[in-house]
């Protein structure tokens, strides 16, 4: 008999419950809007019902092996409380993990979703390849997650790869975490709009005026939209996003030497604009990476993450994630695959 | 019949050899000048030479488990190459690991000198409770080693804690390495140095001024010692280069969320005057720090090091290094210890 899993993505706008059996394979995806108006307590009820309607229809022809949850914001590992949650308003500092586990009457595996987003790109993404990778998550803030020996590496607290917290300017745009020059104020959706009404601001931006003008749900997308149309001050926007994830990511490579990362969510869509910039800075400011750039590739080795060499990877691949925003589901439904 | 090793600790300066038991008391230690200037082959014979000396001194009473040896240098863990080597001139690019062994007809353990370090330092020092740490080292240059698990994180080639070479300033002051504003650049003893020369051209520092006229040999100790005088600008040169440490360090907190971060290397004598400054830099810095710091104290912790928590630690332990600089030498002697 077949094993499967339940991944949730609970996210800010979405809320999503898939069944994936243990070679990958998605039995079913539930979407549903996540009420956050309507409090915790609701949502935790609605996710509950949904993972319990899932698990008893494929119970009958696949075996169980457990429920993983990816939330946004820090989780301390150590007591199962969400400590940090700017995108579900009202959950910081409540004990999270134990009330789905009393709602479902079972063991859950709680973990942050950049965390999820990883292990889901590390099993069945760009990093299938790689015992060993990071990934950042370009979204409305900036995540990140790092696997090492094929596990997820939570550090002390499980706090660990809060790359959006990376400082690339030191005296750079004040970040609600209390930094100044934080990746996440370069590179995530809300930085491109704040960049772009920035340009507006100065008149040096017509193109830019006449798309927020006319949409008043004026986004990252239609920047990156004006970019590959040749806007000028759009593509500089993702000239700066390039550069902001090249420094945070030289600064990793110099820290870690990782075979891969991955650069995933929902702004990595704009990766032909941005990337150029991600291997300019990254030759420029890691002598680590300037000695294992895959060579004659000035896009970082796009698709070397399926070449698998002999002793081991010997070359930093840096390359855009696969699975887009199903990322952190599968490797939601991944969690109670692999002891931890 | 007591285990012990031969560590060996190759640096631009000195070249230290010493018999350490398994249980870290110290056997024997010999220093010896680096002949740089007489060449690669003199100084890996002059060292074979001592190393066999004293392996054979202490077999009869001992059983040597192995030699460990940390050279200065990025080290290509799977050629053994010695890759870059700025304070061993003439050695880059030379297959260092194999002139060693076969000089002496078994099996070296080659390292880099700031992972040996962290390694002894987590053997012996600082970090003796900690199964996972990284080590800053402040020398002529600024190196780092990570310790997860209890055993050196080499990354891919070997290349990982390249600390130095983190990004504090993205448009600071040029790095020999290629990018600009490098942790180094404002943490090392040579970085020290340079600031000091440049407060005296600007003709705001007449104290250290007097200090570099009457002193041929100026270093970054005359720089600490007039900071301990009171001197304003040799306290703000301390100022930044611990606001630089701050930096660097926030961003291996945020990414790694590791429960210890030890610094060390020569420049590591003037903690009481820039540490300070890492705190201010962290607590603003790193919201991962912010949530784990240890209470009541504003100097990081102190001494928190030889707590031990009941499940594992749950605070962040910033602190200085206790081996001094013999650290590196102990971390090489415990490598043949530890099977790898």
């Amino acid at each position: 008999m077949l094993k499967f899993s339940i991944g949730v993505d609970l996210g800010g706008t979405n809320l999503r419950i898939a069944a994936v059996d243990e070679k990958g394979v998605l039995l079913e995806k539930v979407t549903l809007g996540t009420k956050v108006a309507l409090g915790r307590d609701h949502v935790i009820n609605e996710m509950s019902d949904a993972i319990r309607h899932l698990a008893d229809k494929y119970r009958p022809n696949y075996s169980l092996q457990g429920i993983g949850v990816g939330v946004p914001g820090i989780i301390d590992m150590k007591t199962g409380m969400l400590r940090e949650s700017p995108n579900l308003p009202g959950w910081a500092n409540s004990p999270v993990h134990s009330q789905i586990e009393q709602r479902l009457g079972t063991r859950v595996i709680l973990e942050n979703d950049a965390n999820a987003a990883a292990f889901g790109e590390k099993w069945l993404g760009a990093a299938r390849e790689a015992d060993d990778m990071a990934m950042l998550t370009l979204g409305t803030g900036v995540g990140g997650g790092i696997v090492l020996g094929g596990r997820l590496w939570h550090g002390m607290t499980g706090m660990a790869g809060e790359f959006g917290h990376i400082t690339v300017e030191s005296e750079g745009v004040p970040c609600p975490c209390g930094n100044r020059g934080c990746l996440e104020q370069y590179a995530s959706a809300t930085a491109v709009v704040r960049m772009a009404r920035e340009a507006i601001a100065s008149g040096r931006a017509p193109g830019l005026d006449r798309a927020a003008s006319s949409d008043p749900e004026f986004s990252a997308k239609a920047v990156y939209n004006l970019a590959i149309q040749g806007d000028q001050e759009a593509k500089r926007i993702f000239g700066r996003v390039g550069r902001a994830l090249g420094i945070g990511i030289a600064d990793l490579v110099n820290a870690l030497n990782l075979p891969m990362y991955v650069v995933g969510g929902g702004v990595s869509s704009a990766w032909e604009a941005f990337s150029p910039f991600i291997f300019e800075e990254l030759r420029q400011r890691s002598m680590v990476y300037a000695a294992t750039a895959p060579e004659g590739s000035l896009s970082g080795g796009q698709g070397a993450s399926a070449q698998v060499e002999p002793g081991g990877p010997t070359k930093t691949i840096v390359t855009r994630a696969l699975l887009g925003s199903d990322a952190g589901l599968y490797g939601a439904a991944r969690l109670p695959m692999i002891p931890s």
